[in-house]
């Protein structure tokens, strides 16, 4: 009776992320679920289970200790915490030079569909007149733009920049209530908020005759499952940090 | 030989929405183009061509003398031209009291769908919790947000409010750089500029589980022409005064 | 202390839209939740309660007996189980004669959006060129097109025959595999399935210049439990048989 | 008083395509326009002029003969004339061979966001359970689907078999008149026609919560000339034949 190579431990697993990873590390035919921790659990369960892998879906004040046991143990890490700061990162970074073979991956978002639009915006930004975006979101919402929507501004206007594209041509001389929205980077960014909706983006790239539209729909936290388990498939390959699920996907085009 | 019934004269031929009015009326087969008068000609013309009809295409300083010869011959009038305060129209009115077989139409926009989308958005807006407006247009444009995406959002705000529908709900509480956009009697608009683009429009509605999108493209003025054929085969039958060409549509449901 | 107005029995109260509709009227401050029934309960249990109205959501075989009962008891219904056949609302009506005073709405469709959308459609089908639906739904669904695909295509197709409209243009001479679709009443009809969907419609209307379009998206059962509050709301103003919510909304334009 | 470094000449300077290829160059600060062919011009008028570059924009019967001229002259080509089969690129691959420092571009499309459309979707298509394409033109075209969404499917589809990714779930059983469309390997496709579009082309991607969509809109023949003109400005430094527009994007994600 062989035993699976991707043995998992879920932390934070009783979160709303968490509980989604632990069915999600469950049902994968290749990993085994070895242990789920919640805040008040001991991190020597991780070690004693035979973890080879964690996913640490817990809180910003316990994830630095809870990726730093991993690394010391030689485990493997999948992070969707936030609260990576600089200083945490570099800290991380100096003890995983002390670990060569180990391998951590630090993702803000691991919707595979969100994670490939930016990328695409990102890349599609220098060869079109004008760059927009509007993201929609459920009314609950307390800050716009979101944040995905401001990383995607500033990656395009920095392409933008770097390829001496001029900024988006606007006449507007009239706007009194605003209308023409926020701007991040030289890019227009447009904040819907709507009852029915949970989380979209649409980039709008227009040229004369033509116009691109990269849309993303997150209907469900279900969507960050695959990018979750392409993380732990992934990052025993991958020694040291990687910041981003994108450093993962094969998008050389 | 019969003659076609209705016979019509375009008032400002030369401009580009003339140019476009001209030919559309020349390839109607029930209807024939008996004069095409330009900014320095006669309206004398217009009586001795034995028109039933002008088509006022012309400039805000001439339609009002325009629309009163018509009447005043009992010519029917199909009017596109903008300028029609509250002043100008109450002199028509009474003018139409003492012709009272004479129908004027005055449109401030032809775009069977446009018209179409606002009517429709009017309508929808009460029954759902949110509402929002996007307006999209090349950047040349000089206003934000567009007059017809205002209009929309007073008509869908001034319906709600009847029915007793609560504002949109928004959590937002921070919102530094404006991304949240417009707000007009209560509806978000908000204004895209985008090389590529001509005018567009969405109108979006949402409640728990579900959402409505109502949008119109305009990619070209040819868009407005069907509509001037309407007006045209229909404003004989309506004596008096209308206005806006959601009088003329079928739009009983 | 006073009594709601609008004491509601919910039949069919175990199913799944039973158990939405259950907590949609538990929630809703003007009606009392007095009953909710399962398959083996006794009708009797209605009466009992006091019930002034039925939600039926049972099941084919049950909704014609469940809703005679309401209707000789002066009880009025709101029903949203499938099986209504001819001869079935022949007998209902004949039975509604002699209970003047009682109304019953047999709705296929609660979600107000869904209802707005197909009556937009084929009011606006006969000012366009050209007309054609594409439904996308999870591909977990059995049938292509949707019911309601297919019913809003004759709605469209049926209005513009009436109009005297011609049949959108199609020039396609080479179309070896079938990629224009399904053609309803002269509408073409395209379905997509696809992972991550729900319940989509999109309806397209062209002529030159211009399109309009008109979208719903059903992300959850939650958005049929507005149209079953707006139901229990108006049946009992409107005596007698109605077929279809789009008969309770307020749609003169 | 300096000679710009890309002198044009243009053949088949008076199609369509060919008069906005006529303004674009004669447009760009960078290039010079020092000839424009129509089909009886003799080619020597292409080395009078000292043009250091051609854009062949003639007809399927003329275009090897014209590119062989250039090649044999060492001026570099951009060609968008179709009828490029396998033998004749053997011929031109065989010419250059013996002219190493000049290049050829052969590109089916120039419009740049349809290019980026296309690579994008080949690349995301491997990532997602489900994946389908619909397309819409205007409804003079004869054939469906078009040739575009033909080889995107062609290139998703094989991007999903390399990467050993399932056909996309579809549990229909029931669809009498085909409306979920043509199949292009494993990938459906739908083309709708509708009057006042022009060429468009949306691709859907879907996994559990979520969907990607990529939409390129070609309004207008303007959309292929920042595409020519990128061509120009590339095809001295990459010697050889390159195949595509992709090739000249800097597409490494």
């Amino acid at each position: 009776m062989s035993q699976a190579e991707i043995r998992v431990a879920v932390l934070g697993a009783r979160g709303r992320m968490g509980t989604e990873a632990v069915s999600a590390v469950d049902g994968a035919e290749d990993m085994e679920l070895v242990a789920r921790l919640g805040r008040s659990d001991s991190l020597d369960l991780v070690r004693e289970s035979g973890a080879t892998h964690i996913v640490d879906l817990s809180v910003p004040d316990a994830t630095e200790e809870n990726v730093r046991f991993a690394v010391e143990h030689g485990i493997h890490a999948v992070v969707g915490t936030t609260g990576w700061d600089d200083e945490r990162l570099g800290r991380l970074q100096a003890l995983l030079a002390q670990h060569p073979d180990t391998g951590v991956l630090i993702a803000p978002n691991f919707a595979l569909g969100s994670v490939l639009a930016t990328a695409f915006a990102a890349k599609a930004a220098r060869y079109f007149e004008s760059a927009e975006i509007i993201e929609l979101h459920h009314p609950d919402k307390v800050d716009a733009p979101s944040g995905t929507a401001a990383r995607t501004a500033q990656l395009m206007g920095r392409a933008r920049r770097e390829a001496g594209v001029a900024p988006s041509p606007d006449a507007t001389t009239q706007d009194p209530d605003g209308a023409r929205g926020a701007t991040v980077e030289d890019v227009h960014v447009h904040a819907v908020r709507l009852r029915g909706l949970v989380a979209h983006q649409e980039v709008l790239l227009g040229s004369a005759g033509e116009q691109l539209t990269l849309r993303h729909d997150s209907f469900d936290r279900a969507s960050f499952m695959p990018g979750v388990l392409l993380g732990l498939r992934t990052v025993a390959s991958r020694p040291g940090l990687t910041h981003g699920l994108d450093g993962y996907l094969d998008l050389g085009l």
